[in-house]
């Protein structure tokens, strides 16, 4: 496999911007030199590279192509949108018709907004918590991710201790290490953001377990603490009505921004009637966040989710190819280790804490046509078929004989 | 002039979403009842509401729409790319293309970085900043807006005392104010950052004066400090380099959005090669950020600017716009206070202070079809003419004559 463009380009990249790529597509997190670097066009569930490579994808542009890439309904619902405007001085229908659509859906929530990066509604949600309790302290997990903001960056570079001065973590499925922040602070706790599973990156995902969310809102709600939850992951993949809905617990607002709109960028934050007030006073806009293109994308995107029951249809395809990820790993001795939902699973080599072999088989299974993220969990799509599923089966077998 | 398919959609949106429609859009900073809500579609310098009714529009979506709404070549432009693909794993040849297009035509930048939001950039610049000099100060000009982050947001909701600790203003055209702010924080100064125009809401635009930009510039340059030029609002209208060109100064670094894509979301910071060790610390990323559709959309918009001479076209129909405007104002009775550029103007109706004629001035001028804000500066694109800003005026004159 010839990556020549994709070096090309890169090495003219690296003159004109820092790092060349940046952020969480950047060369220096997948692997360097054995993964293509730019994209050149994409159809259902695979894409090409610049340099002509084809690859069976699980990663769905890190999460937003839920439906695969160039869904034709989607694509044309977007260009009839298009022929009409995108950018206005004012909303369009379709923005009311997206917050109906939500509110409808997600069960504790009465109102939405809508943004553009997940960001932008993590950190809002944040500041409607803080304007609602009147007070200061977050609560996260920690390793959690919550976007790139201040408060929550992953990356190090230009914080400032005050950044997060009011900012503390707690461990995932550790009620211990909750009940003794929520002890140290309590009165002074705005709110506690979690995610509906656990999915850093380098790491094995970790679902709930049993009763450990229901316990934070239990106590959120005893203490008048706002409980938030990121869906922005996991959203839609596991649940039409919000990840909670699997896990036997109720947030107070809810974050989406992957998978809204099969790759239009939007993304939106809901919560409870009581804090509508509060989510009223905190100031949110920008240029673009009321582009009726992603609006109508992620209505024609919820719409086929449901009529297609795509949540089921990622559940069996994401079993699928589980099983056949582990049954082969045994059958090679490269035994594998599952974690995380079927549809946004999380796989690596067992036995290992390196990452070594696991960059190696994903190297050979790039080398192999199949775009498998040594680091990070996969994302499934609707255009994943059993014939697509096994064909990377087949993949890996020959990948894991040689290996 | 009927609303009312804009109030019963509205009447449903506050159902469903905080204050109905939320951020510059608002209609309670427009004209309450007497100006649109929604919009349905929109063609060259023209935009139709919900309810049919058609409005010669000097807002542009608030500043995107440079080259005019449904621009062919653009449009063109987009649809070709789509169906490719937009959102990748990988960003595309694009991003590359357009990075080196924008470091060829900003005199000092060495490097671009792209975003979706204005405040995606200008927060990040201050991080870059932060992370050069290992400071925390950022000065920044009193009443200026640069986004709704916390450290910058108009708005009051939600913040806490620690998100402005480092943050210090000094008034627009006033270095005494700023040389004093600089003695009292000089050593702990990470960045300052300016528009290069004054342009509030609720008041007149104000240029620089001869020497202050210059004298920000050098006071930066002998400190160690960042000088950060946030020129999202006047970027490419005034001139295609950068609007310092203008003013006879240089900054360290640049943000740019609205203007870039025509309506695609799309925003970039630049910097100088001293900066890029320092831009490649501070962690930035977005699920849409590599989207290709607005890159290409950007390489476009900005071919045409050049092609067309765009920045000359502005400045000409924007001058048109001001004489009419002040003539007839003159010849009725109701002097006309201009200011800012002709082709990013603010205009209201002089010798009041409450806006009270103005806003019946602006609420008469949207009965005629003509959409002026009262309180907001305008821009303008390339799709308004001659006989476009004739028409204008025509219906000024009209409703100057009544009022």
């Amino acid at each position: 496999m010839k990556f020549e463009q994709s070096r090309a380009l890169f090495e003219r990249a690296v003159k004109v911007i820092p790092n060349g790529i940046y952020g969480h597509t950047s060369p220096a997190i997948v692997l360097p030199g054995a993964s293509p670097y730019y994209a050149s066009r994409a159809q259902g569930c695979r894409y090409w590279d610049v340099d002509g490579n084809e690859y069976i994808d699980y990663m769905c542009g890190y999460g937003p192509v839920i439906l695969g890439y160039g869904h034709p309904e989607v694509e044309a619902a977007v260009t009839e949108q298009r022929a009409s405007g995108d950018c206005f001085n004012h909303p369009t229908e379709h923005m009311v018709r997206l917050a109906e659509r939500l509110v409808d859906w997600v069960d504790f929530a009465d109102w939405a907004v809508f943004g553009k990066n997940g960001s932008d509604v993590t950190t809002w949600s944040i500041q409607v918590a803080r304007q609602h309790t009147g007070r200061k302290k977050v609560l996260h997990i920690k390793g959690g991710y919550h976007g790139v903001d201040a408060w929550c960056t992953p990356g190090h570079g230009g914080l400032i201790e005050e950044d997060r001065s009011h900012i503390h973590a707690f461990a995932w499925n550790d009620l211990e290490s909750f009940y003794a922040l929520l002890e140290a602070y309590e009165q002074t706790i705005a709110a506690v953001i979690v995610t509906p599973f656990h999915h850093p990156s380098f790491a094995d995902c970790e679902l709930p377990q049993e009763g450990f969310l229901a316990a934070i809102q239990q106590s959120c709600h005893s203490a008048g603490i706002v409980f938030i939850l990121d869906d922005i992951r996991g959203g839609f993949r596991i649940h039409l009505g919000g990840s909670h809905r699997l896990f036997g617990f109720q947030p107070d607002m809810i974050c989406f921004c992957k998978a809204m709109g099969n790759g239009q960028p939007i993304s939106a934050a809901l919560g409870r009637e009581s804090l509508k007030v509060a989510a009223s006073k905190v100031f949110l806009t920008g240029s673009y966040w009321h582009n009726a293109a992603p609006m109508v994308a992620a209505l024609k995107t919820l719409e086929i989710l449901q009529r297609d029951s795509v949540v089921a249809h990622l559940e069996r395809m994401g079993t699928r190819l589980r099983n056949g990820l582990e049954q082969l790993g045994e059958q090679h001795g490269i035994p594998i280790k599952s974690s995380g939902p079927p549809a946004v699973p999380f796989y690596r080599i067992a036995n290992e804490t390196d990452f070594k072999l696991q960059q190696q088989f994903c190297r050979s299974m790039m080398a192999a046509g199949v775009f498998f993220h040594p680091h990070h969990n996969w994302f499934l799509s609707a255009a994943h078929q059993q014939q697509d599923i096994d064909e990377t089966l087949e993949r890996v077998a020959t990948v894991m004989k040689a290996l």
